[in-house]
């Protein structure tokens, strides 16, 4: 369930174009009007106002954001603006790059889009960046992160509902044997857990459950201080329920001491037109405070308005 | 270039079918008649056959030809008639199976095919297995085979021309490492093949036989016994001059003692509609016999109708 709020008469993307155009004339920027148009815009109609204001400016709305935003509220409008699969190209760019690298990143757009938009975003990829997504991946990891992040960008998950019980029993097994032998790089692991559908996995971490008494998670937190663990629990828990990863992320974010602003952003605009309502929800359950609440305490000014627009408390 | 020859002026769909349903009547089967309709009918003419066929007679167009047919003509018949993705598909499903499995055919599929096409094999796959290509490959194999094989059938290669000369010369220069010290199996050797375009991957292979005075392929020629160097050959000529991996493939194929019938069927199915008349050439080149008359002297009946047929010797 999206938060996005898009109002029930919305004007035309010439019109939207327009007020853009105006919002960036002058000596100050009208960054309330930007926010009151492109915060309460869909995918679609986002795609149009960017067609619109080319056809009809001759330039780049998102050229002309770049140059009259700045720091934190700039990037989320850049990213919020981008369509989905452009935006997840950047990002997972951005991702492989030396000082902003993130197999979290990475793993996060792998396992939390659907077979068909993680697909686009290697589409999206090529048409951006004359390379594959998985080319700038396995070139710029190593060791363990290459091998579990590579097949996990690459997947193409088969999406029906379809549960194979006595592979469920199998796999449940492999994987506690390698677990419980602390071999976590191990192939199989892997190779479970980067081919099979959600459906599948979910039926095989629940029989993992039953038969072997924890859930698999908390047989892969033996070193808190381990890295590649923590990757291995994000991925079974992005991939089983996304919206206890985002909850995570976004606690993490806000609690840190300065906030992080990166994994903000890139949370509210990843997900305001798919789960916001689902993260929030369980935001509000697992720290007794809502998410807007939060957000306003640890940010300020037109970021702040705009983040909280996106995760539906704005007037639409 | 393709040899399939289509007529000038092509019978409409429902002609075609009444035809074929006409072919199918009565205690004998008319090959001739499936042959002269179906050998010379494109890939969307074929479809389109299928669809009207199904409509008008409320059966399926590939079971009544699985009924009426036997052999290695029903195989190539069947082969033929579906459409490329569906039949990459079933050829990959066979060659994860026990009795049938094939690491070439998943190699050829995944190195042969264009970036696009091969991801419409893995939608295929989807919709008639109910599972990911990539977790019945990654299942049925083990070891080198998966290490290598899976990274294939899951790439989605840039198909630009642009070509990096840094990065040819410094990968060249890490292949040669790495073959040098016989660590075929390596994972940088597996990255560069499994990742990089094919004109950047054409680039570095140059760039190795002009630095290293050989040809990658006859440093990879160690042990002419190793079945994975083989397929790594197999691989790299698949993915630089198909043209050669399929005549090799014709070739060997052929002149095998008892015809591999098999293989032959596959490449003519595959290829007819592609790029069969470069193979063609290719194969009178290398063996001084046009390949017609080398397909006409170990095969017989239909099944020769229907090769020959398909590689442009028939009318259309």
């Amino acid at each position: 369930m999206a938060t996005l709020k898009v109002p029930p008469s919305v004007p035309s993307p010439a019109e939207d174009s327009e007020q853009l155009r105006k919002a960036f004339a002058g000596w100050g920027t009208n960054e309330a009007l930007i926010i009151q148009i492109l915060a309460h815009r869909n995918s679609a109609q986002r795609n149009l106002i960017r067609k619109t204001y080319a056809d009809t400016y001759g330039e780049d709305l998102l050229k002309e954001l770049d140059k009259e935003l700045s720091s934190d509220f700039e990037r989320i409008v850049l990213l919020w603006t981008l369509d989905h699969a452009e935006r997840d190209a950047l990002l997972a760019n951005e991702a492989t790059k030396r000082f902003t690298a993130s197999n979290w990143v990475l793993m996060e757009i792998a396992c939390s889009r659907s077979s068909h938009d993680l697909f686009m975003v290697r589409q999206a990829y090529h048409a951006r960046y004359k390379r594959s997504l998985e080319e700038d991946v396995a070139y710029h990891t190593s060791g363990d992160y290459r091998k579990l992040l590579v097949p996990l960008v690459t997947s193409f998950r088969y999406e029906g509902d379809e549960v194979n019980m006595t592979l469920a029993k199998s796999e449940a097994k492999i994987l506690n044997e390698k677990i419980s032998g602390k071999a976590y790089n191990d192939e199989e692991v892997i190779r479970i857990l980067s081919t099979r559908s959600k459906a599948q996995l979910n039926a095989t971490l629940n029989h993992y459950n039953n038969q072997f008494g924890n859930a698999i998670n908390k047989d892969l937190k033996t070193d808190p201080k381990d890295e590649f663990l923590a990757l291995l629990r994000a991925t079974i828990k992005c991939l089983t329920c996304p919206e206890k990863y985002f909850e995570k992320l976004l606690r993490l974010a806000i609690n840190k001491l300065g906030t992080d602003e990166w994994a903000l952003t890139r949370v509210v605009a990843t997900r305001a037109e798919v789960d916001m309502q689902r993260i929030k929800d369980e935001y509000h359950r697992r720290n007794s405070v809502p998410l807007d609440r939060a957000i306003a305490g640890d940010t300020s000014g037109d970021y702040e308005k705009m983040l909280l627009a996106l995760i539906g408390h704005g007037d639409a």
